[in-house]
Protein backbone atom coordinates (compact mmCIF):
# COMPACT_ATOMS: atom_id res chain seq x y z
CA UNK A 1 0.00 0.00 0.00
CA UNK A 2 2.58 2.70 1.07
CA UNK A 3 5.27 1.02 -1.09
CA UNK A 4 8.13 -1.55 -0.39
CA UNK A 5 10.43 -0.01 2.07
CA UNK A 6 7.71 1.29 4.40
CA UNK A 7 5.93 -2.43 3.90
CA UNK A 8 8.85 -3.96 5.04
CA UNK A 9 9.22 -1.77 8.11
CA UNK A 10 5.74 -2.63 8.86
CA UNK A 11 6.52 -6.60 8.72
CA UNK A 12 9.23 -5.97 10.50
CA UNK A 13 7.52 -4.37 13.52
CA UNK A 14 5.73 -7.33 13.91
CA UNK A 15 8.23 -9.10 15.32
CA UNK A 16 7.86 -7.62 18.43
CA UNK A 17 5.89 -9.31 20.76
CA UNK A 18 2.38 -8.45 20.88
CA UNK A 19 2.18 -6.14 18.08
CA UNK A 20 -0.18 -7.23 15.19
CA UNK A 21 -0.62 -5.84 11.56
CA UNK A 22 -2.48 -2.24 13.37
CA UNK A 23 0.17 -1.88 16.15
CA UNK A 24 2.57 -2.37 13.56
CA UNK A 25 1.19 0.33 11.27
CA UNK A 26 0.83 2.88 13.45
CA UNK A 27 4.38 2.38 15.11
CA UNK A 28 5.98 2.70 11.60
CA UNK A 29 4.25 5.97 10.71
CA UNK A 30 4.58 7.51 13.94
CA UNK A 31 8.58 6.38 13.30
CA UNK A 32 8.23 8.25 10.15
CA UNK A 33 6.18 11.17 10.92
CA UNK A 34 7.47 12.32 14.39
CA UNK A 35 10.30 10.60 15.65
CA UNK A 36 13.24 10.06 13.09
CA UNK A 37 15.58 10.15 15.54
CA UNK A 38 14.43 8.34 18.44
CA UNK A 39 13.86 5.48 15.01
CA UNK A 40 17.24 5.40 14.00
CA UNK A 41 18.94 5.23 17.50
CA UNK A 42 16.47 2.29 18.13
CA UNK A 43 17.77 0.46 14.86
CA UNK A 44 21.45 1.48 16.51
CA UNK A 45 20.49 0.02 19.93
CA UNK A 46 19.30 -3.64 18.19
CA UNK A 47 22.29 -3.38 15.80
CA UNK A 48 24.80 -2.87 19.16
CA UNK A 49 22.70 -5.51 21.19
CA UNK A 50 22.51 -8.14 19.08
CA UNK A 51 26.12 -8.02 18.17
CA UNK A 52 27.26 -7.43 21.75
CA UNK A 53 25.03 -9.37 24.10
CA UNK A 54 25.87 -12.82 24.95
CA UNK A 55 25.15 -15.21 27.84
CA UNK A 56 26.92 -15.31 30.74
CA UNK A 57 28.97 -18.77 30.92
CA UNK A 58 28.16 -19.28 34.52
CA UNK A 59 24.67 -18.51 34.82
CA UNK A 60 23.21 -18.25 31.62
CA UNK A 61 21.36 -14.85 32.21
CA UNK A 62 22.07 -12.42 29.33
CA UNK A 63 25.07 -9.86 29.99
CA UNK A 64 27.68 -7.72 27.77
CA UNK A 65 30.84 -8.76 29.85
CA UNK A 66 32.51 -11.61 30.52
CA UNK A 67 30.28 -12.54 33.67
CA UNK A 68 26.68 -11.41 33.92
CA UNK A 69 26.70 -8.05 36.78
CA UNK A 70 24.93 -10.55 39.73
CA UNK A 71 27.64 -13.58 38.97
CA UNK A 72 30.43 -10.64 38.88
CA UNK A 73 29.28 -8.84 41.87
CA UNK A 74 31.37 -10.41 45.12
CA UNK A 75 28.67 -9.49 47.70
CA UNK A 76 26.21 -11.92 46.60
CA UNK A 77 26.35 -14.88 48.44
CA UNK A 78 27.35 -17.40 46.47
CA UNK A 79 26.47 -20.50 48.42
CA UNK A 80 22.41 -19.64 47.68
CA UNK A 81 21.48 -20.16 43.61
CA UNK A 82 17.93 -19.41 42.55
CA UNK A 83 16.52 -21.14 39.44
CA UNK A 84 14.86 -18.99 37.06
CA UNK A 85 13.32 -19.51 33.44
CA UNK A 86 14.06 -16.27 31.79
CA UNK A 87 16.18 -13.32 32.51
CA UNK A 88 12.49 -11.41 33.19
CA UNK A 89 11.89 -13.60 36.21
CA UNK A 90 15.24 -13.04 37.38
CA UNK A 91 14.63 -9.20 36.90
CA UNK A 92 11.25 -9.43 39.05
CA UNK A 93 12.85 -10.83 41.69
CA UNK A 94 15.98 -8.44 41.86
CA UNK A 95 13.49 -5.45 41.66
CA UNK A 96 11.94 -7.17 44.79
CA UNK A 97 14.99 -6.83 46.71
CA UNK A 98 14.78 -10.05 48.70
CA UNK A 99 17.30 -12.24 47.40
CA UNK A 100 20.85 -11.82 47.82
CA UNK A 101 22.21 -14.92 46.25
CA UNK A 102 23.50 -16.31 42.78
CA UNK A 103 20.94 -16.88 40.07
CA UNK A 104 20.60 -19.87 37.48
CA UNK A 105 19.01 -18.74 34.31
CA UNK A 106 17.23 -22.11 32.33
CA UNK A 107 15.83 -20.51 29.30
CA UNK A 108 12.93 -21.97 28.79
CA UNK A 109 11.62 -24.98 31.03
CA UNK A 110 11.79 -28.99 30.15
CA UNK A 111 9.02 -29.52 27.18
CA UNK A 112 9.36 -33.11 25.92
CA UNK A 113 6.61 -32.05 23.44
CA UNK A 114 8.77 -29.74 21.60
CA UNK A 115 12.01 -31.39 22.41
CA UNK A 116 13.58 -29.71 25.18
CA UNK A 117 15.27 -31.80 27.12
CA UNK A 118 17.57 -31.04 30.27
CA UNK A 119 20.56 -30.46 27.98
CA UNK A 120 18.77 -27.48 26.47
CA UNK A 121 18.11 -25.91 29.57
CA UNK A 122 21.32 -26.75 31.00
CA UNK A 123 20.81 -28.54 33.92
CA UNK A 124 24.14 -30.63 33.42
CA UNK A 125 26.08 -27.45 34.00
CA UNK A 126 23.75 -26.48 36.53
CA UNK A 127 24.78 -29.81 38.28
CA UNK A 128 28.77 -29.06 37.97
CA UNK A 129 27.86 -25.79 39.12
CA UNK A 130 26.53 -27.49 42.35
CA UNK A 131 29.49 -29.57 43.38
CA UNK A 132 32.20 -26.88 42.16
CA UNK A 133 31.12 -24.20 44.15
CA UNK A 134 30.28 -25.72 47.25
CA UNK A 135 26.42 -24.51 47.03
CA UNK A 136 24.11 -24.94 50.22
CA UNK A 137 20.96 -24.14 48.90
CA UNK A 138 19.30 -24.65 45.41
CA UNK A 139 16.16 -22.09 45.51
CA UNK A 140 13.64 -23.64 42.55
CA UNK A 141 11.84 -20.45 41.36
CA UNK A 142 10.49 -21.50 38.34
CA UNK A 143 7.05 -20.90 37.22
CA UNK A 144 3.83 -22.33 38.57
CA UNK A 145 2.94 -24.04 35.71
CA UNK A 146 2.84 -27.55 34.41
CA UNK A 147 6.34 -27.01 32.72
CA UNK A 148 7.59 -25.27 35.52
CA UNK A 149 6.68 -27.46 37.78
CA UNK A 150 7.81 -30.91 36.30
CA UNK A 151 11.22 -28.65 35.81
CA UNK A 152 11.53 -27.71 39.35
CA UNK A 153 10.97 -31.47 40.17
CA UNK A 154 13.23 -32.97 37.61
CA UNK A 155 16.02 -30.34 38.95
CA UNK A 156 15.04 -30.58 42.58
CA UNK A 157 15.59 -34.35 42.29
CA UNK A 158 18.86 -34.63 40.67
CA UNK A 159 20.34 -32.15 43.46
CA UNK A 160 18.98 -33.71 46.59
CA UNK A 161 21.24 -36.76 45.09
CA UNK A 162 24.23 -34.28 45.22
CA UNK A 163 23.21 -33.71 48.60
CA UNK A 164 22.38 -30.00 48.26
CA UNK A 165 18.99 -28.31 50.56
CA UNK A 166 16.70 -28.05 47.86
CA UNK A 167 13.38 -25.31 48.13
CA UNK A 168 10.90 -24.31 46.09
CA UNK A 169 9.78 -20.48 46.63
CA UNK A 170 6.02 -20.61 48.13
CA UNK A 171 2.74 -20.32 46.29
CA UNK A 172 -0.29 -18.81 47.64
CA UNK A 173 -2.73 -15.65 48.01
CA UNK A 174 -1.26 -13.02 46.88
CA UNK A 175 -0.48 -9.71 49.23
CA UNK A 176 -3.61 -7.45 48.69
CA UNK A 177 -5.57 -10.45 47.20
CA UNK A 178 -9.04 -10.83 47.97
CA UNK A 179 -9.95 -14.53 48.74
CA UNK A 180 -13.37 -13.47 46.70
CA UNK A 181 -11.05 -12.74 43.24
CA UNK A 182 -8.30 -15.53 43.83
CA UNK A 183 -8.84 -18.25 41.56
CA UNK A 184 -9.29 -21.95 42.49
CA UNK A 185 -6.03 -23.40 41.95
CA UNK A 186 -4.14 -20.66 43.74
CA UNK A 187 -6.57 -20.87 46.81
CA UNK A 188 -5.86 -25.20 46.94
CA UNK A 189 -2.19 -24.24 46.88
CA UNK A 190 -2.86 -22.00 50.09
CA UNK A 191 -4.69 -23.99 51.70
CA UNK A 192 -1.93 -27.52 51.11
CA UNK A 193 0.96 -25.20 51.72
CA UNK A 194 -0.70 -23.90 55.23
CA UNK A 195 1.46 -23.59 57.84
CA UNK A 196 1.44 -23.83 61.47
CA UNK A 197 0.85 -20.36 63.51
CA UNK A 198 0.98 -21.29 67.37
CA UNK B 1 20.02 -3.83 36.05
CA UNK B 2 20.95 -6.27 32.88
CA UNK B 3 23.74 -3.70 31.48
CA UNK B 4 24.18 -0.48 29.65
CA UNK B 5 23.77 -2.05 25.81
CA UNK B 6 20.29 -4.14 26.78
CA UNK B 7 19.19 -0.94 29.25
CA UNK B 8 20.25 1.18 26.06
CA UNK B 9 17.88 -1.04 23.89
CA UNK B 10 15.21 -1.24 26.39
CA UNK B 11 15.00 2.55 26.79
CA UNK B 12 15.26 3.07 22.89
CA UNK B 13 12.11 0.41 22.11
CA UNK B 14 9.97 2.99 24.21
CA UNK B 15 10.45 5.76 21.21
CA UNK B 16 7.39 3.48 19.67
CA UNK B 17 4.08 4.30 20.83
CA UNK B 18 2.09 2.59 23.46
CA UNK B 19 5.12 1.14 24.75
CA UNK B 20 5.87 1.56 27.99
CA UNK B 21 8.99 -0.11 30.62
CA UNK B 22 7.19 -3.46 30.93
CA UNK B 23 6.68 -3.81 26.95
CA UNK B 24 10.16 -2.46 25.96
CA UNK B 25 11.48 -4.87 28.52
CA UNK B 26 9.64 -8.01 27.18
CA UNK B 27 10.32 -6.99 23.45
CA UNK B 28 14.16 -6.66 23.77
CA UNK B 29 14.55 -9.73 25.92
CA UNK B 30 12.17 -11.60 22.85
CA UNK B 31 14.46 -10.00 20.65
CA UNK B 32 17.95 -10.88 22.68
CA UNK B 33 16.76 -14.49 23.88
CA UNK B 34 14.79 -15.84 20.57
CA UNK B 35 14.56 -13.49 17.26
CA UNK B 36 18.09 -11.79 16.89
CA UNK B 37 17.69 -12.65 13.29
CA UNK B 38 14.02 -10.52 13.16
CA UNK B 39 15.71 -7.46 15.21
CA UNK B 40 18.37 -7.35 12.52
CA UNK B 41 15.62 -7.12 9.96
CA UNK B 42 14.17 -4.79 12.22
CA UNK B 43 17.04 -2.57 12.74
CA UNK B 44 17.89 -2.65 8.73
CA UNK B 45 14.14 -1.88 7.91
CA UNK B 46 14.22 1.20 10.34
CA UNK B 47 17.28 2.37 8.78
CA UNK B 48 16.97 2.45 5.14
CA UNK B 49 13.16 3.50 5.59
CA UNK B 50 14.19 6.49 7.70
CA UNK B 51 16.77 6.95 5.05
CA UNK B 52 14.12 6.70 1.98
CA UNK B 53 10.94 7.54 3.06
CA UNK B 54 9.61 11.35 2.37
CA UNK B 55 6.70 13.05 1.70
CA UNK B 56 5.05 12.94 -1.98
CA UNK B 57 5.31 17.00 -3.30
CA UNK B 58 1.83 16.56 -4.58
CA UNK B 59 -0.13 14.96 -1.81
CA UNK B 60 2.41 15.11 1.50
CA UNK B 61 1.80 11.40 1.96
CA UNK B 62 4.75 8.86 2.62
CA UNK B 63 6.20 8.00 -0.44
CA UNK B 64 9.73 6.19 -1.53
CA UNK B 65 9.50 7.39 -4.98
CA UNK B 66 9.17 10.94 -6.46
CA UNK B 67 5.38 10.58 -6.70
CA UNK B 68 3.20 8.71 -4.08
CA UNK B 69 1.81 5.27 -5.45
CA UNK B 70 -1.77 7.11 -5.91
CA UNK B 71 -0.52 10.05 -7.11
CA UNK B 72 1.50 8.82 -9.91
CA UNK B 73 -1.40 6.32 -10.65
CA UNK B 74 -3.24 7.68 -14.20
CA UNK B 75 -6.48 5.60 -13.61
CA UNK B 76 -7.24 7.64 -10.29
CA UNK B 77 -9.93 10.37 -11.01
CA UNK B 78 -7.75 13.27 -10.67
CA UNK B 79 -10.70 16.19 -10.59
CA UNK B 80 -11.54 14.90 -6.97
CA UNK B 81 -9.55 15.41 -3.83
CA UNK B 82 -10.01 13.81 -0.71
CA UNK B 83 -8.23 15.64 2.97
CA UNK B 84 -7.02 13.71 5.62
CA UNK B 85 -5.21 14.14 8.61
CA UNK B 86 -2.68 11.79 8.36
CA UNK B 87 -1.45 9.01 6.38
CA UNK B 88 -3.18 6.35 8.23
CA UNK B 89 -6.42 7.98 7.64
CA UNK B 90 -5.32 8.07 3.79
CA UNK B 91 -4.85 4.31 4.22
CA UNK B 92 -8.65 3.55 6.15
CA UNK B 93 -9.90 4.88 3.34
CA UNK B 94 -7.90 2.62 1.11
CA UNK B 95 -8.60 -0.61 2.74
CA UNK B 96 -12.60 0.23 1.96
CA UNK B 97 -12.49 0.47 -1.51
CA UNK B 98 -14.80 3.31 -1.57
CA UNK B 99 -12.67 6.25 -2.96
CA UNK B 100 -10.99 6.56 -6.65
CA UNK B 101 -9.79 9.92 -6.60
CA UNK B 102 -6.27 11.27 -4.79
CA UNK B 103 -5.57 12.76 -1.81
CA UNK B 104 -4.11 15.53 0.02
CA UNK B 105 -2.42 14.80 3.50
CA UNK B 106 -2.44 17.70 6.29
CA UNK B 107 -0.31 15.68 8.20
CA UNK B 108 -2.04 17.37 11.60
CA UNK B 109 -4.46 19.72 11.88
CA UNK B 110 -5.02 23.42 12.85
CA UNK B 111 -4.06 23.83 16.33
CA UNK B 112 -3.23 27.75 16.98
CA UNK B 113 -2.05 26.44 21.23
CA UNK B 114 0.86 24.09 19.73
CA UNK B 115 1.52 26.57 16.92
CA UNK B 116 0.07 24.68 13.98
CA UNK B 117 -1.17 27.83 11.83
CA UNK B 118 -2.45 27.00 7.87
CA UNK B 119 1.10 26.75 6.62
CA UNK B 120 2.08 24.16 8.77
CA UNK B 121 -0.36 21.75 7.57
CA UNK B 122 0.12 22.35 3.54
CA UNK B 123 -3.20 25.08 2.68
CA UNK B 124 -1.37 27.01 0.71
CA UNK B 125 -0.43 24.38 -1.42
CA UNK B 126 -3.61 22.48 -1.71
CA UNK B 127 -5.11 25.95 -2.98
CA UNK B 128 -2.31 26.07 -6.37
CA UNK B 129 -3.29 22.65 -6.29
CA UNK B 130 -7.18 23.24 -6.43
CA UNK B 131 -5.97 26.07 -8.80
CA UNK B 132 -4.00 24.19 -11.63
CA UNK B 133 -5.19 20.98 -11.67
CA UNK B 134 -9.09 21.83 -12.19
CA UNK B 135 -10.18 20.45 -9.24
CA UNK B 136 -14.38 19.53 -9.49
CA UNK B 137 -14.67 18.63 -5.56
CA UNK B 138 -12.81 18.63 -2.19
CA UNK B 139 -13.77 15.92 -0.19
CA UNK B 140 -12.85 16.79 3.68
CA UNK B 141 -12.32 13.63 5.69
CA UNK B 142 -10.67 15.53 8.47
CA UNK B 143 -11.60 13.85 11.83
CA UNK B 144 -14.69 14.63 13.78
CA UNK B 145 -12.79 16.56 16.61
CA UNK B 146 -12.46 19.96 17.62
CA UNK B 147 -9.39 20.65 15.74
CA UNK B 148 -10.91 18.47 12.83
CA UNK B 149 -13.87 20.14 12.35
CA UNK B 150 -12.09 23.78 12.70
CA UNK B 151 -9.47 22.34 10.11
CA UNK B 152 -12.44 21.38 7.81
CA UNK B 153 -14.36 24.18 7.78
CA UNK B 154 -11.11 26.81 7.57
CA UNK B 155 -10.24 24.61 4.16
CA UNK B 156 -13.80 24.64 3.26
CA UNK B 157 -14.28 28.05 3.34
CA UNK B 158 -11.13 28.53 1.17
CA UNK B 159 -11.73 26.33 -0.85
CA UNK B 160 -15.68 27.81 -1.54
CA UNK B 161 -13.77 30.91 -2.39
CA UNK B 162 -11.77 29.45 -5.52
CA UNK B 163 -15.11 27.85 -6.73
CA UNK B 164 -14.37 24.80 -6.15
CA UNK B 165 -17.52 22.33 -4.75
CA UNK B 166 -16.62 21.40 -1.20
CA UNK B 167 -17.85 18.34 0.46
CA UNK B 168 -17.82 16.62 4.31
CA UNK B 169 -17.71 12.99 4.63
CA UNK B 170 -21.36 11.98 6.30
CA UNK B 171 -21.15 11.40 10.13
CA UNK B 172 -23.84 9.24 12.43
CA UNK B 173 -24.68 5.97 13.60
CA UNK B 174 -21.96 3.04 12.15
CA UNK B 175 -22.43 -0.05 10.72
CA UNK B 176 -23.68 -2.50 12.72
CA UNK B 177 -24.54 0.66 15.37
CA UNK B 178 -26.47 0.02 18.26
CA UNK B 179 -28.33 3.07 18.82
CA UNK B 180 -28.39 1.97 22.38
CA UNK B 181 -24.53 1.53 23.00
CA UNK B 182 -24.18 4.66 20.42
CA UNK B 183 -23.36 8.04 22.58
CA UNK B 184 -25.33 11.39 22.51
CA UNK B 185 -22.53 13.49 19.99
CA UNK B 186 -22.64 10.58 17.64
CA UNK B 187 -26.49 10.19 18.07
CA UNK B 188 -27.42 14.34 17.84
CA UNK B 189 -25.23 14.45 14.66
CA UNK B 190 -27.24 11.83 12.69
CA UNK B 191 -30.26 13.20 14.05
CA UNK B 192 -29.25 16.13 12.00
CA UNK B 193 -27.97 15.08 9.17
CA UNK B 194 -31.24 12.99 8.61
CA UNK B 195 -32.36 12.65 5.01
CA UNK B 196 -35.94 12.35 3.08
CA UNK B 197 -36.48 9.33 2.42
CA UNK B 198 -40.01 9.34 -0.10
Amino acid sequence: MFGPVIDELIDALRCLPGVGPKSAQRMALHILERNRTGGLRLSAAIGSAVELVRRCPRCRNLTEDDLCVICANPRRDSKCICVVETPADLFAIEQSGSYRGLYFVLMGHLSPIDGIGPEAIGVDQLMQRLASDQVEELILATNLTVEGEATAHYIGERARHAGVNVTRIAHGVPLGGELEYVDGGTLAHAFNSRKQLF
